[in-house]
């Protein structure tokens, strides 16, 4: 006696409940079977028209909800485990729904991370779509974000930017681009690359780390503030795509934008002096660029950061709040 | 530079968040230390007007979110570990959060499962509550519900119906009823009891296992059709609170609704035959009730509900389903 909404869980979600542990979706619950390892929890929801555009394709929107999900484990130094997927729907969209778990599926495979379970319910409201991710660290090893020390060594994983100026050009800002360049940000923003490949570097060589969603400078200023420690910045060292050097290059005031704006997914680390070189030695093995772009510093003033010529760079918005 | 987001973390539910895997509520993920058992996972989301209505009293509606995954680990046989609250808000308004967050938090102490982490996020639509509760059991133990085997006994905890008949009181239905029972059927559909005190025994000695949240009849039916069997009910034998009984005393077609509606979040078991008399004491220890009502049988007919002379009584309306 499938209702409609065990009709839709099994056409479009069974299929990625590859793990024995989602039980094929039937059960009121999934397990997770015990290991020696610790369980890292991470849970983001993202909503039509705040997070995502009503235009944007579906297939974008079920890579970026895992995969901000996927760039926490990261941060973490965890090996994805499996997720558990919450949709608020108007109403059982084919249109969107068939391509949505299409996508989600094969990231799902990609990433090693499959779906477990969830909940489907229904809201006259806007889409509301929510992942939490489970990911496993060695007891006692999740790398968390309050412990950046004084004499740290700042690190940043891939280019930094590139979402926020996709966002911007989405959202019809007048700028002078190429279409290639165009095209590469708008992905950037659309499509977060979770940088799991460094996990294991993370894991066994950063003393800190968390994953950049609100913009480099805000991010960072969190982190300095939760481990009560300050940080001189060298702007010039922040790593910066082809395209977003070519829009700073034709208007210098986006390098604000840059710095402060959000959606970036990529990792934030800190990482004692005396680990640099393993933890850099780590991370080439990956294929993933990494950039020392700082110090962290005794003090509790906020981050500073410096121009070319050592000059203080002033930064207006620099997070992101929802409220 | 703490952002209003931060803020209402910190303010409303930093507090809730008392287990060191919380890590404070300041970090991207939180972290279940090892344990030998395995992990189980349920999510459930609630929806302003759709699965509440806006007048509820938010401390009710703080105590529902969080039972309703906690009637899910009790039937799975687990004892809880810890949750993840995800929010959906319109504002940040005080009125709401600080009684809603209050009364999670005396839930949370009362039921030992602590805040570990979550989201909030910002919807213009109205406001959604998911939760994703985590719970513990040992390797391989916990109880599903396609394990039904034919001549399993079904047995149902507390009594059935009085959630639905409190929603129709809620929602204006003309019914003679007093003030006594109006309160207590209201109370039952607002404030639901999860049944952990029972999960030992669930675990130990049930064969099969779910919360009844569609309705009894529509569950047993979903049970039945996992299970590959089918079942044949005394309707009389289904345990009624006084309020329910006066109703249908008062109106006979009140009991269609006892048995198809929604919201009991009562526990609904599998027991073989010869394991019966231990499931029972190991109940009794609990002060909750448990009611045997049917037995489990070969087939794969839509489950029986026989009336007091033997006849089928026939149940429209079996399962709420969300679309």
């Amino acid at each position: 006696m499938p209702s409609g909404e065990d009709d839709l869980i099994a056409r479009y979600f069974k299929p990625l409940a590859t793990d024995p542990g989602a039980l094929g979706l039937v059960d009121d619950a999934a397990v997770l079977a015990a290991s020696g390892d610790d369980l890292v929890l991470t849970t983001d929801a993202i909503v039509e028209g705040v997070h995502y555009l009503p235009g944007d394709p579906p297939e974008a929107i079920a890579r970026k909800v895992l995969r901000v999900n996927l760039s926490d484990l990261a941060a973490k130094g965890a090996t994805p485990a499996g997720f558990l997927l919450t949709l608020a729907l108007r109403n059982a969209d084919e249109s969107f729904l068939a391509p949505f778990a299409q996508a989600l599926g094969e990231d799902a495979a990609q990433f090693g991370c499959p779906l477990l379970g969830g909940d489907t319910v229904s809201t006259p409201g806007p889409m509301m779509i929510s992942v939490t991710a489970f990911g496993r660290v060695p007891p006692g090893r999740m790398v968390r974000r309050n412990t950046l020390r004084a004499g740290d060594r700042i690190v940043v994983s891939g280019t930094i930017g590139d979402a926020a100026l996709g966002l911007d050009l989405l959202q019809g800002a007048a700028a002078t681009v190429s279409d290639e360049h165009r095209a590469f940000l708008i992905d950037r923003y659309r499509v977060p690359q979770p940088r799991l490949a460094l996990a294991y570097a993370v894991r066994d060589h950063a003393g800190a780390a968390m994953d950049i969603s609100d913009g480099l400078a805000g991010d960072l200023a969190k982190m300095c503030a939760a481990s009560g420690v300050t940080a001189i910045l060298d702007a010039t060292a922040v790593p910066l795509s082809a395209a977003a050097r070519a829009m700073i290059a034709d208007s210098p005031a986006t390098l604000a934008r840059v710095l402060g704006g959000g959606d970036d997914y990529e990792l934030l680390c800190g990482v004692a002096a005396g680990k640099l070189d393993e933890f850099l030695a780590a991370t080439q093995q990956t294929h993933v660029k990494v950039s020392v772009i700082g110090t962290a510093a005794a003090g509790t003033a906020p981050p500073r950061w410096l121009d070319a010529e050592c000059r203080d760079i002033s930064l207006s918005a620099l997070s992101y709040s929802h409220f």
